[in-house]
């Protein structure tokens, strides 16, 4: 049997029949049911027979509706929201992080995987890429910034980006350096593939529909704020870390409370009928605010991709730093306040002298470089070394590669806050 | 003036003379004094004059006083803590991390600088090392480590090893590794330099001094527990790690609840007079058993330099692997369940049967690693690549230098638990 075959599946007292999906795992089968849904069969205990091969297509490839917007029954009392895959779907068994069946990622798709989405917006869905989150590079960044700006020119008041949790840290801070948004746009994904009892995939889907639809014009990641079904955190997108491997409460904002929590109940309530549940959402900080409907949103998407993030660790041999001549930037992952060993000092003086970039950040992750109050930090500025202040070493070499081609100084645009990835010395965040 | 001078420093309606120490901050001048107190001067508002050009040689370089044992009067009622500094000192304003008046660290300076540690035990002093700790290297673990077993072959009931925080993680995982001691070994440090009014060196001095005086023989870090000065928190060398820049309370162990927590009012009153204050420590997990006094602690000592720690993020050019190949070992830093790009598998595919042990770690921190759910992973597990569960990325370079040097097998090593730095699945940690 393959993706794609018409299949009968008995397991215990049920039988399921439906198209074949392609599955993440080798222990179960993913089956598209004719009403729609997916199910996950564990395999092991199934009998499968095979009614009709190659019954639908199923395997789109990373470009299979790249571009293509679909919409579906348009109602002009509600807010409309565009649903941007990048890979995996929320309409589906299968986890966010596989890409195999997003080719099929229609706003149907979704409302049928997710029916607590029906009656809060008009849906627009589109597919920017089709891969695991590990495979992200920057040039998906770049067609994901322009997808979001064609979907706000096309009338979206929000966005919606479904993505991998592993990089999906890195992307929000892509988006947030490249495009100046005047509505919401909202990463969100899930921990847990929609096939397990625990899967964080609706409670994620309606909160991050809900908060697209706010009055702000934040980029945020939406995730659960608790190991409970009960409210999702908004963390501003450069400040926003993967702090766990599995957990579902996961992301954290560094540094600092999340910019807002959307209670679910009081959203999934408020927020059915097509009203914005701002209600629902109690903010610890003022958001940016909404721009006027239509209006453009700025883009800048060049990117600079020579740029490497290091981390220092003791024993590390300087030869390790060879292959850091000649880059247009770098990022050091350095400790405390921002330091390494005194004998890689003259190797950043010297990449400095030949026109490298050169950023500190600190593997502390909370809490800002200082390079000032010890010796080594001090020769560290003397040698060049740009201060990141608090900074996410991740975020930063993200903002490296666009501040290096998008603005005239890149190791002053280092110790600016460019999208609220630094802040100001007297409040843990912007 | 130089550091050495005796001088005579104004400031306001306040005189001190006394001999002028290196100090760490451009703004201060760091003043010993003839009682042996260290004062701090704001240098913008203060007159010096020098009394005597290099009254004292306060110069004494990375091995003065290196595996000089010192001792003071000894109280055969008392047990015998050992201190051993690795650069920078308790007995001085200066912060732990300058090195520059390590030279004259002993027990005396120690007593001087901490009052409160008086009557709680005999206490030998030792330098190891006089650096800052971002400089810390590999071959001076291994001579504390030697200086740590020396000391409990001479009688030492607990040590106590005043680090700079930038590496004191690092460190701590060396020698929990290195070395089997049948008594407590506690890592502890500064934030805050002792010329600050929100200082942590006296509680943190006697609170490590309390943890070494008690009943276990855990390798700890013991630094602040919250912002205020009531108590301090016990980390397993192994799974701590400094989340903060400059709080006080930036060590945490991650994943879990710290082993223990020292009261500090309760602790000092119940130790001063030489008792063991056990009572004031509350445990959160059994911390291994106190060995019989005396007892010989196993060493090992040897470690694999040639072993790089990589941290994957989007973007990264596979060429910057390039440094990689017959590494002896690569620690990964990977994103989420333990990934990286597609891209960079075939090069792990050729380190691993080049000889390589590759082992895998999270960027997460937090939680652990599992290859087996997606197909990047079952690729990287293909490849050959180990999984480190949830030790943590600095601590898994740190055990795979050990591992490589000491055990037959370093990538099964890297699978099992050795120091309490892989906690078995269904408990945060050992």
């Amino acid at each position: 049997m393959q993706p794609g075959d018409r299949v009968r599946v008995d397991r215990g007292d049920v039988t399921n029949e439906g198209v074949l999906l392609p599955s993440t795992t080798h222990d179960h089968l993913v089956v598209k049911l004719d009403g729609g849904y997916n199910v996950g069969v564990d395999r092991a205990e199934a009998d499968v027979e095979v009614l009709e091969s190659g019954a639908r297509d199923v395997d789109g490839g990373a470009d299979a509706g790249g571009g293509e917007a679909s919409e579906i029954t348009f109602d002009e009392d509600l807010p409309t929201i565009s649903l941007i895959s990048t890979g995996g779907t929320i309409a589906s068994t299968v986890d966010y992080r596989t890409g195999a069946v997003t080719a099929q990622f229609d706003a149907e798709d979704v409302l049928r995987a997710v029916p607590d989405l029906a009656g809060r917006a008009n849906y627009r869905g589109r597919v920017v890429a089709n891969i695991l989150s590990e495979n992200m590079e920057p040039a998906i960044w770049r067609e994901l910034a322009e997808a979001v700006e064609d979907e706000i020119a096309a009338g979206a008041d929000g966005v919606v980006v479904m993505h991998g949790t592993d990089t999906m840290q890195y992307s929000a801070s892509a988006l947030s350096f490249m495009l100046d948004s005047p509505v919401p746009v909202v990463f969100t994904g899930s921990q847990r593939s929609a096939d397990r009892p625990s899967s964080d995939n609706v409670m994620n889907a309606v909160c991050a529909v809900e908060a697209a639809k706010a009055d702000h014009a934040e980029t945020l990641v939406c995730m659960h704020a608790t190991q409970s079904d009960d409210a999702c955190a908004l963390h501003r997108g450069t400040r926003v870390r993967k702090n766990h491997t599995s957990r579902r409460d996961a992301f954290e904002t560094v540094g600092g409370a999340p910019l807002g929590i959307v209670d679910y109940e009081a959203a999934a309530e408020a927020g059915a009928d097509g009203d914005a549940a701002d209600a629902a959402i109690e903010w610890n900080r003022e958001p940016l605010p909404r721009g006027e409907a239509g209006a453009d949103a700025d883009l800048a998407t060049d990117l600079e991709s020579d740029v490497e993030l290091v981390k220092f660790t003791p024993g590390m041999d300087p030869a390790a730093w060879d292959y850091l001549d000649g880059k247009a930037g770098v990022v050091i992952e350095g400790t405390g306040l921002g330091h390494v060993h005194t004998d890689l000092i003259p190797r950043i003086e010297a990449l400095v002298a030949d026109g490298t970039v050169v950023a500190m950040t600190s593997q502390c992750l909370a809490g800002r470089v200082c390079d000032r109050v010890y010796d080594t930090g001090r020769d560290l500025l003397d040698a060049g070394v740009v201060e990141a202040g608090d900074t996410l070493p991740g975020t930063a070499k993200v903002k490296l590669m666009w501040a290096l081609a998008n603005t005239g100084d890149a190791a002053d645009a280092m110790g600016r806050d460019l999208a609220g990835e630094l802040t100001a010395e007297s409040q843990p965040w912007r």
